[in-house]
């Protein structure tokens, strides 16, 4: 009998972590070690690349500012400098020391394919601007996460971003004028599951828009 | 002109953490802290609660080797001595405090309803075992990411944990028969997207199995 989902009896805690200004450290300089470095850039952080080569695209990230590229081999104990780590090579010893020095040290580490080996493990993701989808088996079987997160990037659309800087507005104006929190509470969700901002999912921004204009007209009435 | 999306120029980077024997800190004992300890401690992470009072729910908590709780408020600088913080009090000074103790030790902080103290954002998740979804709107609109994980909810086929599960054991069958990187991960995606992984999904397992099946039988001919 094949071993079966024994290792799934814990649970991993999904979190959106802000990484401005994060010291970040990439070992490795592949196509790979590409992806992970564009994502970790785009987040903020202050990234360190050690890799005696880089791949060609990787040119692209030499003029920003948070970019900083080593060209030499993984030094024993660095990984316990950084706040987060990601090793991305192909050398199976190399790997697990960089895993072994972030764990020593208490930082969040990720080994590429080694899943046995991360403190945190990297989702596939769906964005529309300020709202994100992440999906992950845990490294079981990240084929299946890129699957499914296709699927709902064709079904997810493309305005749910706006609804959210939309709704983010509303809700300030919600927290102003309603005291009670669980009315306000009430009042957010009526609102996220209105028809108007339904509308606004199929690109119709009337609604939403007029419900917003009628309460600064209100406010502006009541002297608030 | 309200302020509009500027805050929405930076991304948030979600990852999906092992908590095991990771110490935790929780300061509150409402309901909101309630269902936060519920998900760090299912994580297995080594929670500390402090707060003088807990809500009645807590009761469940109190036998788990893992759950600590310490009747008393919270002293400053205790936060630095776990790697994971959360604040889920009513005392805004409490939360700044709990903040700026965290972020000056480097540990994962998250305030309750304040995004702009949390270094993490937690996010509505649907689960199917191992496969978990993340939704967050970086704290814009949480109702906005509950109301989204709900819709998932009902669409999201039961059977993705246990194909998730499945397709480990398929992909370290293949793992050991096929050397190339490039070949096995086009072969992990062709059986991801596969009618056999489809018809797991609606509930019929048989031609997945059959599949795993066929390679056992060709692996214990070649002797391997």
């Amino acid at each position: 009998v094949a071993k079966n989902d024994s290792s799934s009896s814990f649970v991993l805690y999904p979190v959106f972590l802000d990484l401005r200004n994060i010291t970040a450290l990439l070992v490795g300089g592949g196509e790979v070690a590409h992806r992970k470095a564009s994502r970790l850039l785009q987040c903020g952080c202050l990234l360190t690349v050690v890799s005696p080569k880089l791949v060609p695209a990787f040119e692209e990230f030499l003029p920003l500012m948070n970019f900083r590229w080593e060209a030499r081999g993984y030094e024993n104990g660095e990984a316990g400098n950084y706040r987060i780590v990601v090793s991305a090579t192909d050398e199976p010893e190399v790997n697990q020391r960089v895993c072994h020095d972030a764990k020593s040290c208490g930082c969040l580490v990720n080994v590429v394919d080694r899943p046995d080996l991360c403190t945190f493990h990297v989702p596939s993701v769906t964005r529309r601007e300020s709202l994100q989808i992440a999906i992950s088996t845990g490294g079981k079987c990240p084929a299946l996460a890129r699957h499914l997160r296709k699927q709902l990037d064709e079904i997810i659309p493309e305005q749910y971003g706006a609804l959210a800087d939309k709704l983010e507005i509303i809700r300030a104006y919600i927290k102003e004028k309603v005291t009670s929190q669980e009315r306000r509470r009430i009042f957010v969700a009526r609102i996220v599951s209105s028809r108007a901002s339904h509308e606004f999912l199929n690109g119709n921004e009337a609604l939403l828009d007029a419900i917003l204009k009628g309460w600064k007209r209100a406010r502006s009435r009541t002297g608030g």
